[in-house]
């Protein structure tokens, strides 16, 4: 039993009815968080840390692929970097802590990072001189501070949070697109194949974009409670940052040349988004690829028959082990206890072995998600295991995906438009594309945001101002 | 070729005769860090992070059989938390960084994480509530900021720099003390088996030890210019935390007691020292075990055999992938300016593929760390790639070894301690164990410090104060 269990009963709200509550639950009765004595701060607890190694595993071995290398710069900015770039520091400066410390130079302040484009980009300007040192591919994973002034949530909202951020350089705007939008491909790619949370891809409207960026990718998961998470984005950052640092390069002309440059971050807030797709009113959901304990073995105990149970349970387990199961021959607990347990930690597979299945010379294995149980046979596990995670993967994401379809109403006027956002849809629309009417969109629905532009052909007229429709887009509340 | 090359032309000075200025250059040429805009911070470049990432791979394996879990604490910490443990207060106030926002609870500051014992058991004081959470064994892998006042050094000393912190908790003084003991064992195992850097381990005097601990044990290894570096520390914490935190347990015998707890941490320090330890004239000089490309192939190319040279390097590297070999097949450089690169760099293994090497079905393969070369026929290259870096990796630790073990002097009198010390040298002796007495070896030695006590039996008397001794302990200069 892991050193989390405690004498928790369980989540005492419903899904449907309290879903901020039985989030909040879920987080912390399984294990995953807690909040910490510093307001908007959380403690990442082993259960929920293990999950975002996975992330970092799978994204990693990826972008290592790609020849993306890590690298780390410092927790803290000098204050003049951030006015290099007057749209970004206007966009960051209100979330931004600063420490006592004087930086001995000029006695400027210094910033704990919001982001690191501006720390990152003065050491470029170092690095690059010439087209041989481009394409300049790294990424660092690191902590970031945002002095939230909303509610903070577990996860999806907190002053410090981990997140990854790539910061490319190349020397033509083509390939600079090309990998902005690979990227964005690969978060979508970690979201569905590895968190079974399905997304919509887009691009964000002018209002919405990364403060200095030319255009921003983002993926859009959509929860159960109708509100979208923007849960990872890729920036071409253009060659503005190029200019106000000083990056250059001399190209194969002989010429100087400014550079494109991209930047890219997923967050641990992914691991929110993802307890919010799949989980339910027992507790957690864990697709089995991000579970690090993929199985519990539960093996059911009487006085005669004790000692031959456990024994058989421990060969699975050491045939097994790959899986990294969990083995509870505890005899405190009753074994409907354990299971209780464990579906609230979100193990996907649970294992029972009691005397009358050891004759049969099989198991009982219950699947996490759909609650399905069925008859192994022993000799058959090792096959088998992989085989029904492999599938538990699958449904899981199949399902999110049904679900996600289903929000998606396509509205030709503002009366449908109101009426999707108000019964908590995604509302996918012909659209002007202009600021000025994305607000007002906001104040006359009742709150949604413009989420993505996607690449349909408009037709018609903006449903809100009747404007000349330019662009396909969702709206929707969101987090 | 990577990112990092550039028109530097090698290091400029002589490791013997200016090893401050020689590390340095080291450290910048190869690529591995540069220096920050902030001052006391540090770049990690992707050729210093790779060494990093090598030694968290290398870790996390091992405490992971350990039982140990990874989590993330806050980077935050309030005011109060530091002053409920006095001793633990006192040691670290002077290099505090905070920052300029209130914890809105009880309106007080907010320290940046110079170590985190009291916000990680602020946590444990609600986790652990029975002997059933015991033992709890927790590691987090962050940065940390110390505001030195001490001139810094790459990877040595920053006012930023990245660790691994373990905290565990006990139920018996017997447990702590055992794994507190296998911590320091395995820290011995990183630095010599990874890092082909050999320590010596012993316990801190108690003016040296971790504030707030009952005991410390330490890795010390010793750089080639006459002085140790702390490479490593595990805390026996005793219960004093336990007591300030208000973490207690209910045991078997159904009474409240106190746990026991240990903590412990390596830094990118490591690299620091194993950069002093290995490199040369030449460059950076990577343990096999470290280096993510292993080899570096270089086809010496003519006009008339390029393409089928070019070819065959091909073949090569796709034959060695494993070793992540880097084929530099362009030909604005000659093969030897390419050498000089790839030293500097610290590539293991350099092979290079001339047509008539191809005419013979060999290749040349050099040594980074001792430059011998030898004809490999290509056939064979699988199966002696790996012995040959195997070779390399021991003889890299059997020549640090052989080194350190020739540099401690036995000492008798105060005459040869100070002898040794002037000499450079780690003095071995037998001493009383007194803080006022280590302060006056420090004054009168021109400024040796006391480095770990060892489990041999003292004999005879103190050569600084003459009193009895009570221990052997090594004294040098130190970083």
């Amino acid at each position: 039993m892991t050193n989390e269990k405690k004498e928790e009963k369980g989540i005492t709200v419903k899904k449907e009815e309290a879903m901020p509550e039985w989030y909040e639950q879920v987080c912390l009765k399984s294990g995953l968080a807690e909040f910490s004595p510093v307001k908007g701060c959380m403690v990442i607890k082993p259960n929920g840390y293990q999950i975002w190694e996975s992330i970092q595993d799978y994204f990693n071995k990826e972008i290592k692929k790609k020849g993306v290398r890590n690298a780390y710069f410092p927790l803290f900015i000098p204050e003049s970097f951030f006015k290099k770039e007057a749209e970004h520091a206007e966009g960051f400066s209100p979330e931004v802590a600063w420490i006592d410390k004087e930086s001995s130079g000029e006695g400027e302040r210094l910033a704990i990072r919001p982001t690191s484009e501006t720390i990152i980009y003065d050491s470029y300007s170092k690095w690059i001189r010439s087209y041989k040192d481009l394409p300049l591919r790294i990424n660092q994973w690191c902590n970031i501070v945002r002095w939230e002034t909303q509610q903070t949530k577990l996860f999806l909202r907190s002053r410090e949070f981990l997140w990854q951020e790539g910061h490319c350089v190349y020397e033509t705007e083509k390939e600079c697109d090309k990998e902005t939008n690979d990227i964005i491909k690969l978060y979508q790619q970690v979201s569905e194949d590895l968190l079974a949370m399905p997304v919509l891809v887009g691009k964000k409207t002018d209002k919405e974009k990364f403060a200095g960026a030319k255009y921003t990718l983002t993926i859009e998961a959509f929860m159960p409670d109708g509100k979208s998470l923007q849960s990872g984005t890729s920036h071409n950052l253009g060659q503005s940052f190029a200019k106000s640092f000083g990056i250059s390069f001399l190209g194969k002309d002989e010429k100087k040349h400014l550079p494109w440059q991209n930047s890219w971050g997923i967050s641990t807030r992914l691991i929110g988004g993802m307890v919010m797709t799949h989980s339910d009113d027992r507790g957690l959901v864990l697709p089995p690829k991000v579970a690090y304990n993929k199985i519990v073995i539960i093996p059911i105990l009487f006085d005669k028959t004790k000692d031959v149970v456990i024994k058989k349970a421990k060969e699975i387990e050491k045939e097994l082990k790959e899986y990294n199961p969990i083995l509870d021959d505890s005899e405190e607990y009753s074994p409907g206890y354990k299971y209780s347990e464990y579906e609230l930690q979100g193990i996907p597979l649970r294992i029972e072995l009691g005397p009358r299945d050891l004759e049969n010379k099989q198991v009982v294995i219950a699947r996490r998600d759909s609650g399905k149980k069925e008859f192994i046979k022993i000799k058959d596990l090792s096959k088998k295991i992989p085989e029904i995670l492999d599938q538990m993967q699958k449904d899981m994401l199949s399902k999110a995906k049904k679900f996600l379809k289903a929000q998606i109403v396509e509205v030709k006027n503002w009366g449908e438009f109101v009426k999707g956002i108000k019964e908590k849809k995604i509302v996918k629309t012909s659209w002007c594309n202009e600021s000025e009417c994305e607000d007002l969109i906001k104040d006359r629905s009742g709150g949604a945001t413009s989420r993505c532009i996607i690449e349909e052909k408009a037709s018609g007229k903006c449903p809100q101002c009747g404007k000349k429709a330019k662009v396909v887009i969702y709206f929707s509340k969101s987090y």
